[in-house]
């Protein structure tokens, strides 16, 4: 058994000596990716250049020819100087002391699908606890500016993924990303936030509770290193970590310019699902979206048709069908009054004037006027300009079914 | 010249023969039509196995053993008396003195594509305007307990179409059919309503301006004969007639057990194109859509994505690029306020509560509220049960852009 695990050529040896080269490695990675002239745009090739990390180490520290070649002729003296003010073992430690971890290519703290995309990083830092093995991820996005319908959407597919033991993946923004984060926790799922900036930084700052919440039950990734301030550019070069990560890219909310569709390109590039949830039409958020079905995004109406897509073995614990037919919206807010519902129903068989539901639900005029108020409040019935009260896209199923 | 045009061989020749053999066939039909006995269903075989209308009618009169084993042994004698009671030609004039006209199968008063179903009818009764001759329909169909925004989508779709040159076929019920016709006539347009009862008839009882309308500027069409009676079964009957005549099938807001997912059926069974609305998830009128649009049906966000399905020679004035681009909602029920405007740009960058929308507006409170409450009632925006505002997705593209 122990000769057997020794041989080169055997799978548990190829881990172990795969697994010594990543922690040899391990510090020059990161004190290349901590170098503040550091591009990680860069680093993969010019690692790749120099023919290893602690290669390229060696050589931008040395400085001279070879170095002036890859960073440029006036630049390799300033790299140098910089190498030489550091140990990358000592980087390493003072990370790990913070709490941040440095995750390698090919390491299996990520889905493994990660390492197979075409410009994968060349390292991750991640705070937070480590995903489970093996679990798959699903990324869930869309608009910052998201409307309640879209928000309610991300909440509750993350839910539903959560509770089919799949990560949910997404940016951490406002809108959409923030609630697929918050779904996915309150269901007590493992949700991954990738970062367009260091994992130490709070950004935006509205979500400072968020990402707090996100790094005590699931984990913060990002390719930039801690302290490093949130740009524009960075963001779309992020979305291609997002859709690396997750075998299928939902998008709730986008309008034709998002954030969102870039992630999706990524994700069908990389031949994993796209799906997309639609909305009414006409409305600038839903414009990204219905033009990714139009071209060809599977329509999502519910949790189930993105597990289904998912390998067997990626769901851990699939609804069954009794279950499924019991998802549906959730109510927002609270519950409705007895009245309230009375209403919803009446309604449902018929659009009525506030006197003709007093005739029809028995009720002194002024109580149905308070009841309809609390309802178009809650969004469940909407008031044409003539006076005509009617239930709106927005009623749960629950209630009428 | 003459010469050619009396050759049996020639297509004129043809037209003028197929004419004249329709002209001796149409009070034959007719009347066949009109026997109290005759069920739609069976009048195209029963043509088809005594040789011809006429024939048919000859031998329905006569009675004996053919017309027995037709209409079954103890039935010939009561159909023979009801033929003897009838003139032929007489009833036929007497639906004229109604203006009823018949359409007989191959004639171009209804599209050709009608024909070419797998059951059509052996006549059509009509009302209203004769439909001009090489006109496309496109049927746009759905749920009758539509939603405002439903109604809103059959309309503006309609009208799209009815600027192309399309004729709008539905089936004249509440919600979606009504809305279907109104945006249609409201362009200008032509558009046929497909009964499941007499043309005759006012059903549903509700929509008898509608039918007016239609009768007036467009047409009504019906199967059935004048005076028949609506009932449950003849309307899914009747949807293969709205698909038959329609070049593609428009499903705007369907159940999962709508009667327009049989339209859509039909449509698809006859090579027709079938597209649908999207809408909100976790909806009971967006089931059957989004179930449409997971088989295959085009998703729908404007007309154009219509128009672009059809023959070009079936849009007669299509819509150039910039007209396109300026198609979006427009407003129920009239303008908003500049406060209100003010209040949506605000919500367009951010959520808010009504002290935050105040400062953020150099405004009054209760003028944020008063401006607030009009946008809620209208359906423009939506306020969480913790007292946020925000933008609702029927908000108007026109207004944020």
């Amino acid at each position: 058994m122990r000769a057997e695990m020794g041989r080169a050529d055997s799978p548990a040896g190829e881990d172990r000596a795969g697994q010594e080269r990543k922690d040899r490695e391990r510090p020059f990675r990161a004190a290349l990716a901590l170098l503040p002239q550091m591009s990680p745009v860069s680093l993969p090739r010019m690692i790749s250049m120099a023919g290893g990390a602690e290669e390229l180490w060696e050589l931008l520290r040395r400085g001279g020819e070879r170095a002036a070649a890859l960073v440029g002729g006036e630049k390799a003296g300033e790299w140098s100087r910089a190498c030489r003010r550091t140990d990358p073992w000592e980087s390493l430690e003072k990370l790990a002391r913070r709490g941040i971890r440095v995750i390698l290519p090919g390491e299996g703290s990520v889905p493994d699908v990660l390492w197979r995309i075409y410009d994968p990083p060349a390292l991750l830092f991640a705070r937070g606890r480590e995903m489970p093995r093996g679990m798959a991820c699903v990324a869930v996005v869309g608009a910052r500016k998201a409307t309640s319908y879209g928000r309610r959407c991300a909440e509750q597919l993350a839910a539903g993924l959560a509770e089919g033991g799949v990560a949910v993946v997404s940016g951490a923004a406002y809108g959409i990303d923030a609630c697929a984060h918050r779904g996915c926790m309150q269901a007590g799922g493992f949700t991954v936030a990738v970062l367009g900036c260091g994992i130490d930084r709070v950004y935006p700052p509205g979500n400072a509770g968020l990402l707090a919440g996100i790094a005590e039950s699931g984990c913060i990734l990002s390719e930039y290193p801690p302290g490093d301030e949130p740009q524009a550019w960075k963001f779309p070069h992020r979305n291609r970590i997002i859709a690396g990560l997750s075998l299928a890219v939902v998008v709730v909310e986008a309008s034709s310019k998002s954030g969102a569709l870039i992630t999706a390109d990524f994700a069908l590039e990389e031949g994993r699902e796209v799906m997309a949830v639609p909305g009414p039409i006409g409305h600038p958020l839903t414009e990204g979206t219905h033009g990714l079905i139009k071209k060809g995004a599977k329509l999502v109406t519910g949790v189930e048709d993105i597990l289904e897509e998912l390998p067997p073995e990626a769901v851990q614990r699939p609804l069954d069908g009794s279950e499924r037919g019991q998802k549906g919206m959730v109510l927002p807010g609270g519950g409705i009054s007895p009245l309230e519902e009375k209403i919803l129903r009446l309604l449902g068989e018929e659009a009525g004037t506030l006197d003709r539901l007093s005739l029809r639900a028995g009720e002194e005029p002024r109580e149905i006027l308070v009841a309809l108020t609390s309802l178009v409040l809650k969004g469940f019935v909407c008031q044409d300009a003539g006076g005509l009260y009617a239930l709106s896209p927005f009623v749960p199923r629950g209630i009428l079914s």
